[in-house]
């Protein structure tokens, strides 16, 4: 860090309680103000998200991206925003590549023969049949296998057993997911029969937790599968005694091109700008996907139709997308951005709620520099929820990634997932997970949010030119 | 309650907390005390038995009744007392009945298609080929399915979705299990196709909880299956909405009999009298049984060999039992019991840890009535950890049930098992939720308790013959 920049950091932590205020320039207006505070306390009592993530876990539960059931979970939006009254109600539909997941198992053959519980990973290819054999090899991190040499793992299992480091803020999801995202390639390089990993994940209990990989088209495919945290501990520990030989089955099939689609719908506004909210309608195939993304979809409807219930036709529109295909690679982001990019420059701002149930405890943007006082206008906004501040580099949530990278403004209300990741992508993420109340603070804030957003005076893009870069992909 | 015994109660309230100091005619030695102590610290600072636990389920893993990893359990254990030092080590062998589960599956059919997690329960036949599908009927409660007529039924999946309370001793399961055991024959009597179980356990993880059934002679039989909590929950939401069809497909098979094992080991003592101590080896198939009975298993092992390191001989020999076959209905413990009815008198007091690995809370006994000063000596021995008093029912635990029926005293030092039943029976028993400091205490009061037993003056069956009533199976 250059030393200027190091004075500017210090210096910005005795200014920053002073941002609270918003400045004159960047403060929202006082009737506006107080519609949000009116919009907060229904939602504080708001019941409907939590019906809604209830729904849509019981009467479709898994969807996976390119499935039936996320083919149901579209038809179920469409019905339910229609009877909450949103307008261009629509789906815009885009390709995914199906993967199905039919059986997987994996057992220690010797030395102390015993089952393990795995998961295969998105886009692992199956095992030959008959199943995969192979002693196993170690690596405590991740970086120690990117380390070793490409030769001498012929017909092994390499098995990473990196752990995760839990976080209040994802940070150590960040860190803990590139095993899962080119383990399967470097093993393959490497001429592995096949790879695994102790799961990414935080919990301690018995459950494999899948996700998405990324195969480079270049490097022949390995089976690839995730441990659960006690058989991850549980081979380990088996490997000190000496050489592990483990059985791998993965039935997994990659069935080619599909239709998969996002639902949007939207509450016209006076202008041709544009609020982008929402959560995303798929989930893995292992649990019903409550606080995966099962919350985000119920806490952006219920708060839209917060918003909508006031019956008054804000500047911009608001457009709620209930992105799909998102665990397989963003897939319906991507669609979105490419099939709106002649029409980015009126997306206002852009902000999805994909971080489970948990309490907002920060508020993060991406504006421009000379807009941060709008930053600090939206803290002062929720000043007394003591929210924590979070930087001006948020993407505004997975699916808005694209759009952020186009140049969109993103904003976030940063979920605590401190527990976040002992759910994410297993079995275990069912509806019993959502606790009404921090659903309720979500909902609050976020009506709020969407109403400043929709009315709000100015522009979160610089005034000076040079700073739009708007990035390509 | 009669008057007087209300009287009596209300008077035992008052003055229970004299019984802390034991009176002249039962209290210990001195030099007994302090030997005792001398354990105690020693316990503390055990890590045997944590290393004992770590071993059985690394190095055997699973090891359900009548299995090849049974038998693979009592070779370990005979290897291991071998090394300890212990004498008289040998395999008492019995047979058992062997089930085995193959696989397992079920599905929400109609109106909401998804899979369900549940785990068959020990005992339960195959369904036919291709599996059973048939409209659920929800009961409550277990009492409300009793009460129900007993036609009307054919052809219907029972779903009794009573839940389990939390408790520290364990009280709760002993009513929740009582579906658990009579579901099947009740369901069968009503001609129902199948029957299901919200699980006899206090997860609220999705882990269906495995356990063993009772099948009368008379009726005919039905595929039974546990349900996880969170799968419970999802078809009671969906029978909310109207009729609710499910498929179930159980392979599983009993085997008939085959041979299993109690393994026992001594400290010889000076007389012919016997204190009987020990866990059990068996596990359910689904975790590596950590604390179901892992922990009992390397508690008392650990503590015996403490005890056998002090070189003395002490008065009583010390027969450590690992029982064989507990999980499918105390096999081992009722073959014990059989074999050795003709030296029962001998066995002056039994005991087994069998509750997992939560710290010791408590102190219960089952002493003739005139030797309850003895129960006091042993709240008095153990006074300073301030465990709460028990009462003088306890059978000492499940495998000391058959003894303490035929009239051989019973002593148990009681674990908080408020959590335990999250774990028991699940796939997620596993060596990770033992903890280290947990097991020490244990070991330190199991130390203690089993050299002042095998030493103490005096007896714990009554002086009066009248009272001694020895009851047959």
């Amino acid at each position: 860090m250059p030393l200027r920049a190091l004075f500017l950091a210090l210096l910005s932590l005795f200014i920053a309680p002073l941002s609270l205020a918003a400045d004159e320039d960047h403060r929202f207006d006082d009737k506006l103000v107080a519609e949000a505070n009116r919009l907060i306390e229904k939602g504080f009592k708001d019941e409907a998200a939590y019906e809604i993530i209830e729904s849509l876990t019981t009467e479709i539960g898994p969807r996976m991206a390119g499935s039936e059931q996320e083919a149901r979970a579209r038809d179920w939006a469409v019905k339910r925003l229609k009877k909450m009254g949103f307008k261009n109600i629509r789906i815009e539909p885009f390709e995914v590549d199906r993967w199905v997941r039919r059986s997987e198992s994996a057992a220690i053959v010797s030395p102390f023969p015993q089952p393990l519980v795995i998961t295969a990973l998105g886009g692992s290819v199956p095992t030959p049949k008959g199943g995969v054999t192979g002693d196993v090899v170690r690596f405590e991190s991740f970086a120690d296998f990117l380390d070793s040499p490409l030769t001498g793992y012929e017909g092994k299992i390499i098995f990473i057993d990196e752990t995760m480091t839990r976080s209040q803020d994802g940070s150590g999801y960040s860190v803990a997911v590139r095993k899962r995202r080119t383990t399967a390639n470097e093993a393959a390089k490497r001429g592995a029969a096949a790879a695994l990993i102790r799961s990414v994940g935080t919990s301690s209990h018995r459950f494999a937790h899948t996700g998405s990989t990324r195969f480079s088209a270049e490097t022949p495919r390995v089976p690839f599968a995730a441990l659960s945290a006690p058989d991850a501990d549980q081979l380990a520990r088996a490997l000190k005694h000496g050489p592990v030989s483990v059985h791998i089955e993965l039935d997994v099939e990659s069935l080619g091109p599909v239709q998969s689609g996002n639902v949007i719908a939207e509450i016209p506004g006076r202008t041709d700008e544009l609020v982008v909210i929402g959560g995303h309608l798929d989930s893995w195939d292992l649990g019903t996907g409550a606080v995966d993304d099962g919350a985000g979809v119920g806490i952006t409807m219920a708060a839209a139709h917060l918003v909508k219930k006031m019956n008054r036709k804000p500047k911009r529109t608001i457009r709620l997308i209930l992105w799909g295909s998102e665990e397989v690679g963003l897939v319906g982001a991507r669609a979105y951005a490419e099939a709106h990019k002649d029409e980015l420059d009126k997306h206002f701002i852009a902000s999805e709620s994909d971080f489970g149930g948990g309490k907002i405890w920060r508020i993060s943007t991406n504006f421009a520099e000379d807009k941060l006082g709008y930053a600090a206008a939206f803290r002062h906004l929720f000043a007394r929820f003591t929210l924590a501040e979070g930087n001006n580099q948020t993407s505004g949530g997975p699916d808005i990634i694209p759009l952020s990278a186009m140049g969109v403004p993103a904003f976030r209300l940063d979920q605590d997932g401190t527990d976040y990741f002992d759910l994410h992508h297993t079995p275990n993420d069912t509806f019993d997970k959502i606790k009404l109340e921090d659903i309720q603070q979500n909902v609050a804030l976020w009506s709020a949010f969407i109403w400043v957003a929709a009315n709000m005076e100015g522009d979160l893009r610089s005034d000076s030119p040079a700073e739009e870069t708007v990035e390509t992909q």
